[in-house]
């Protein structure tokens, strides 16, 4: 079929819509490495795992063998309020950099979120609801997330409390106002109503808080909360599962054109997002079905991939989880201040992870400046303006889009549009302003990084 | 059709897009008045409006004949970026009230300006660019406006100057820099860059400006500059006349599931995002078609309909501009801090009011605590954080939802839902810390904007 003929945009109808969630760990050559309790140094057990998180999600973290995992009617309900999202021919962006590649994005920013988060957290307060309980928690950096989960929690009449990094919900009031429109409790972290808010706060009055120490005061109050269990919002395989209906609507709208990209690529922070574009068409490359080049665009500031290690690492800076395997800075390491907060995580999914090490992909770490010098051109012409995090997605498309009209070889394009930059607009001033730096770790600064990588059993031979 | 068939969300294809806007003038039976040249007491030449306007705004707004009137190909094409916008089943929120009311919304929100703004913006860039301009210039408040029409002169490539108020430009510095990423150049108002700068800084030092003075800036930047026109975002007929794809697409959406809506209802400003939703409807209703029932929810705190007058005024609180005959509270009308800054306009578009007059339509007024009740109550239900304007007639469709459910009477109510509230959680925060008041102007209030309608030939007998 011709170009001519694609709409701009393509819309599914509702019909069309996934019913399954795609679980790509059943084609995968490599299974990712279990979860250890660093107590122990043994794989966590399923009862490890109760206590903090709903128990259908640890069944889907666990689960290595079923290559579809039903969308509960409960979750697909929800999703038609924002579902399915665009994938749009970006056919401004081609004419603009005069590229004989053919450029599609699937938008995921069309909802008060701001962004795909709203996917997993959809899937999770449902099954949260359903297992009877009857508030859940999390932690907010950016704000992302937890907007995302008030929103489910919301809808599903689940009671939800945000441990927000204080410094964040300083700077981003906001973000902090729509979590709590949605009637979520908001708890700017540290604070004084836990047992590791209050510890942090006599170690170091006046923090601004963490990630690593909002995730702690989070799991705790779930843990002590009768009828509460924690929910995360990226890195783990359930919740890549749950971003699979991204890859999965890409690929159904494309292949009603007969269109195959040549090259699939997503910005990668936990590296949910990227895992759930990627799935599909990955599962089909494991079998050897395609030929697919994937791509996953990371922060120079915060390269996991393409200069971290291969190994186990806490999940959070607080060292309070389970020991995943991963590409990893360390859970130490301290990411400059950089604008794409979802990208700044120290770690990267252990399936995305395992993808990686075994050769199935490619990484590029693209620097901020460059990122939005893409996304003001990208605003201009298809008129979205992009979250910081996707602007790495338009970055890396527009990188291998000007490779193309220097090679004069015409490819296909896929890249996910993960969110709008409604609430970065200080980073915007300061692009607009020529105020912008740049930063990349020096080889010390990462030294320093992996010194925080535990030492341990599962890590011999491994660093 | 039953209504279990009917999808959450209908999205035409792009060959389903209008390819004419509707001018309902041409089945008006009493023709809205002409403008007045306050200096002649004469209806405005053409030549009048020609050293303001750009042409083709000016064809189209004196042409009280032609139905259809063609949207250029050009136009369509920038359409197509933000465009079909979604019409919406509110299901969830039917079932929250209990109502046997089949209730739809026609979503504008969609798109980075976050409102149906950029409905008029692109035309209007588009005529600019035809005419062999270089440049535009505008006023905006609360910012919509201005984004809007700088992301359609980034497309187009026209120079923008935007003369924002300059209390808005401080207090909302987002908007700001959302118009300055679209490469336009925004004069916070008042400035020393204008004579009606200037005179007002000397009179008023330290003043925070008005919409009134940014229009008198705008308006002289583009009469003293080669190749350049000022162009309007509402009240004018050619800017309900773009608005029109808003109605048509939701007409014929509906249309495709054999639905004819009983009532149906816009907020009001300006008038333009309602009159471009109802036109198709009432121009079949003018032409005793349908029994359809038109419903304006304006704030209670700016009455125009409710408790203004139909008479000449001027558009602009300065006084520079021609005077149209319409609903007023007076030009000098000080309406309360009310957060619908898009809302709070003394005057109303002189299409809507003569429909209004001529008893086609009817206004209700509503009050800021319960719009922002209808607001919560939606976003947590149908997942969409509406702007305080669009609240107005989510409120509005409550209560007719409502009004139903007592009767026990099934209609049909399609609502326009203008745009988002990210750039308005200042006034969610007040609601949400239940720190939020109500303003009701009194008969004095009244009586003291009145007295600012002018005292002039056009208007004798009509006060």
């Amino acid at each position: 079929m011709s170009s001519q003929q694609i709409p701009y945009k393509i819309y599914l109808s509702e019909e069309e819509m996934p019913k399954y969630w795609y679980n790509v760990k059943a084609h995968m050559k490599n299974a990712r490495a279990p979860f250890i309790n660093p107590a122990t140094q043994r794989p966590c057990s399923k009862a490890d795992l109760r206590a903090v998180f709903c128990d259908e999600c640890i069944e889907q973290e666990l689960n290595d063998t079923d290559e579809l995992i039903e969308i509960p009617q409960g979750v697909r309900d929800f999703y038609k309020m924002f579902r399915p999202s665009p994938l749009v021919r970006a056919y401004y962006l081609e004419k603009l950099l005069d590229t004989p590649a053919e450029i599609y994005y699937k938008f995921e920013g069309n909802n008060t979120s701001g962004s795909h988060k709203l996917n997993s957290a959809a899937a999770q307060a449902y099954y949260a609801k359903k297992q009877g309980l009857r508030s859940i928690t999390t932690e907010t950096g950016a704000g992302q997330w937890g907007t995302a989960l008030a929103m489910a929690a919301a809808f599903y009449g689940l009671r939800l409390d945000v441990f927000m990094v204080k410094v964040s919900a300083e700077q981003k009031p906001y973000r902090k106002e729509v979590i709590r429109t949605y009637g979520a409790n908001v708890v700017p972290s540290p604070s004084e109503t836990t047992a590791a808010g209050r510890k942090i706060l006599k170690e170091f009055p006046g923090t601004g808080g963490s990630l690593g120490c909002a995730i702690s005061e989070a799991v705790e109050r779930a843990r002590e909360t009768e009828g509460c269990r924690y929910v995360l919002g990226s890195v783990l395989d359930h919740v890549l599962l749950h971003q699979t209906v991204i890859g999965l609507e890409a690929k159904t709208a494309l292949e009603k054109y007969g269109v195959t990209p040549d090259i699939v690529i997503g910005c990668v922070g936990g590296g949910s997002n990227f895992g759930g574009l990627i799935a599909p068409y990955m599962g089909e490359r494991l079998q050897g079905k395609n030929e697919i080049e994937f791509i996953g665009a990371e922060p120079a500031s915060c390269p996991s991939m393409t200069r971290g290690k291969f190994a186990y690492d806490f999940c959070d800076s607080a060292r309070t989880t389970p020991l995943a395997k991963m590409y990893t800075l360390g859970c130490g390491f301290m990411p400059s201040p950089n604008h794409a907060g979802g990208l700044r995580y120290h770690g990267m999914s252990p399936v995305v992870s395992q993808l990686y090490h075994d050769g199935y992909m490619r990484a590029v770490a693209v620097e901020q400046s460059k990122v939005f010098q893409s996304a003001v051109m990208f605003a201009k012409c298809e008129g979205i303006l992009p979250a910081p995090e996707s602007a790495h997605a338009i970055c890396a498309a527009v990188d291998e889009a000007l490779e193309c009209k220097r090679e004069g070889r015409k490819k296909t394009i896929l890249f996910g549009l993960t969110g709008t930059g409604y609430f970065d607009l200080g980073a915007y001033k300061q692009y607009n302003d020529g105020t912008m730096t740049d930063y990349i770790p020096t080889e010390a600064d990462l030294a320093k990084g992996f010194s925080t990588i535990p030492r341990c059993a599962v890590n011999e031979g491994l660093l």
